[in-house]
């Protein structure tokens, strides 16, 4: 019989994870303060417990992963790994691809990895609540499934337009126990001051964040949560990586290139780190982000220190970035609707280290089709992008006969994503041109430091 | 570390499947034409290839499953199957509580597990197309899912009113491949039928189902596909009791009492026959079918002669049945709203050998949530029948300190019902009493036989 999926046994989940800066060519740059100098690990203590803050400032290459952690990844953990032979044979490559699945999470996604551990820590310290935004709700999903699991109540702020035109994650939020409120709310000053000059306001991602953080740092049971972008939160996702690096020795196999979405850049440097490792000790593998044409930051975005959020609360980070303010056009992976990324994987790009490729809407939904047909998973569409440059890699191997090990993570379904589907189907889905302007007028913005 | 998931490898799918026929103290019950007397195979032909008639009226113990079939079956199977310490912790009981999660399927349910198969022998036979009904659409997915990997068209009748209700499975179909048309369709004599009568007929499952078999009779290259109640339908389904009895045997355990839910019976049968093979040979167990109170057909139906669909024209079995034209009320558990019952499994029913309960819609919805926050999965509503069971029985041995071992099927997630969720939350949600009156109507037009 032909082996489909590669799987771990639950003893053969990982017992720590793996801390990229320990192999980077050159330390990781300090997010920096107002002042414009580098901020230290207290001032990130009125919203994170001092474990994620350690975390987050870590040279060391491995990081035990606590017991009760492990026990409870096992719910959803070791996730498995496929060969897609079918996409394959549709395909007519001689190229094997392989994906790993983080779907199987009951969120749905890759996200449960580091709502998790954070939960973990967090409640470890004490702390009775955490809160935090989501737009799609992809990551609300998955720290309200965790909350409970912990003692911990789970506040969300999710952006209204996504609130009213996505009531089913929210439903899947409420009945894991979460609160959830569409923001802007009266509940804070951030929300106030909006309300007051627009009280029709549809909403932000940076609105929700500033609410989010505004509920953590006035409230001392109270901590914030945050689901890419940050240095722990990237550490925490590559249990997918270290996972697959064990899969493939199992099938004796390992990966010429490995692709991933990229927005904030946790799912990319989750399954992509891990293999970072052995690149900077010679071996030879690509790492592909990918990206929306739509919002296009690592190949189109700038290497400058700017904000995190819209609005400008955040430590400044350098990072590739659109510019805090600029507006993304409204495609359905939302969760690759991010002006910036990751500081490590920007450092790691801006080294030459990593590669980084932009693809449009309509392909990407293409390629997802052709995948659920052959492979059988619908996936997210944040996931189509991955699948659309493995898919054209592996075309590229049908010309020139190059019989490569392919790997693309699939960090999650489609399931609350069948409208995405339907508007493609009905021909109604758009391909967004690089907004060469707005990218230009936005970066005009960025703040000037040092 | 405790062990929360129990796994199997790829090549520990079974490679036969169980058929009861063959520890059945008495001979099945046979299926009786227009005439009375009981039909043969050839009556089937139409409908089906040969290989599923051989099946369905098979008395062999195992029948092998083609090593094509196991190899696709290997896209999602084995399935895991969890103990659920967080459950049993938040119920104080001394119970171990287990159960295997039928939603890791692409489609989201158990159903696959038959829809493979019938594609694969439909396939061999020389089928082209196949045609067959959906109300909720879980079975429409199903079949949707496993057309394509078989160079099969499908064509799926929904009942127009959730066709209206619930695009998402539509999506998901369309996604896969399908043509998917809102039943009554004006291509069918009996869609034309009922349009005449009511041009704003909302659609029944019963005018469906008459609309995909006159497709498939009236076409050679078209084939008819049932999700539920037929013999090779169970068949193929007990293969998530085969496997589980591979999972208790690992972790060195054994069920005292298991429990799933019950409409059309395949997702009883599937879990529960495998085991009746050891309660035959003198084992004790107790084998709990659980059906929902507004739609009681083992625990207050009638032991006779009916037939299958709601007007009239399927063979008729010797069943337990609230009448052909029971019309259930509106319940969020679609797959429960069957006025009848396999035939295999209400005979061992009517000789005492498995045990049925009703449970009321909104304790079913109380379990799910409780499932939900502690084990993390949100279950599909059907699936919420086997946990309220299971729960109760766990707080029985609570009371009585009994460590009885429970098992459920968790047939599917509940992605694609947050509505049902929603009304839940709202309050919204009705009880149905135990309609009597209806019921004993209905019983009254049962068919005269014999």
């Amino acid at each position: 019989m032909t082996q489909t999926k590669i799987q771990l046994e639950e003893n053969e989940i990982p017992k720590q994870w793996y801390n990229v800066v320990a192999d980077m060519p050159n330390p990781p740059t300090p997010p920096l303060g107002p002042d414009g100098n580098p901020i230290g690990p207290e001032a990130l203590a009125p919203l994170f417990p001092m474990a994620l803050i350690e975390q987050e400032v870590s040279g060391e290459r491995w990081i035990d992963i606590p017991e009760k952690v492990r026990e409870m990844y096992a719910i959803w953990r070791p996730t498995p790994m496929f060969r897609a032979h079918r996409l394959e044979q549709a395909l007519g490559t001689p190229a094997k691809i392989y994906y790993k699945y983080e779907g199987v999470s009951p969120a749905g996604s890759h996200k449960p990895n580091t709502a998790l551990p954070q939960a973990y820590y967090n409640a470890e310290a004490g702390i009775k609540r955490l809160s935090s935004e989501t737009g799609a709700g992809q990551w609300g999903s998955a720290l309200s499934l965790v909350g409970k699991w912990f003692g911990l109540d789970v506040v969300i702020y999710m952006v209204k337009v996504s609130y009213d035109q996505k009531p089913f994650r929210r439903s899947m939020m409420h009945t894991w126990g979460a609160e959830v409120f569409s923001s802007p709310t009266d509940q804070t000053e951030a929300g106030r001051t909006i309300l007051e000059k627009d009280p029709e306001s549809l909403g932000s991602l940076g609105i929700a964040i500033s609410e989010a953080v505004e509920v953590a740092a006035a409230n001392k049971d109270t901590n914030y949560s945050l689901g890419s972008v940050l240095n722990h939160v990237l550490l925490h996702q590559t249990i997918i990586g270290l996972e697959a690096k064990k899969q493939f020795e199992k099938v004796g196999d390992y990966p010429d290139m490995i692709f991933a979405p990229c927005g904030g850049g946790s799912n990319f440097a989750g399954v992509a780190f891990p293999f970072f490792a052995d690149k900077a000790a010679g071996k030879k593998i690509q790492l592909v982000a990918v990206e929306p044409t739509s919002c296009p930051t690592l190949t189109k975005g700038t290497y400058a220190y700017d904000f995190g959020d819209a609005i400008g609360l955040t430590p400044l980070m350098k990072m590739y970035t659109l510019g805090h303010d600029f507006m993304p056009p409204g495609i359905h992976a939302g969760g690759l609707r991010y002006h910036g990324d990751s500081a490590l994987v920007s450092q790691l790009y801006h080294e030459g280290l990593i590669e980084a490729i932009a693809v449009p809407q309509i392909a990407t939904f293409e390629a997802g089709v052709q995948f659920a047909q052959t492979e059988g998973i619908i996936p997210a569409p944040e996931a189509n992008h991955a699948i659309r440059a493995c898919i054209d890699e592996a075309l590229r191997c049908k010309e020139s006969g190059e019989p490569k090990t392919l790997f693309f993570n699939l960090s999650g379904h489609g399931h609350f994503d069948m409208a995405a589907y339907d508007s493609f189907f009905s021909g109604e889905l758009e391909d967004f041109e690089y907004p060469e302007e707005d990218i230009q007028a936005s970066l005009r913005n960025l703040p000037r430091v040092g």
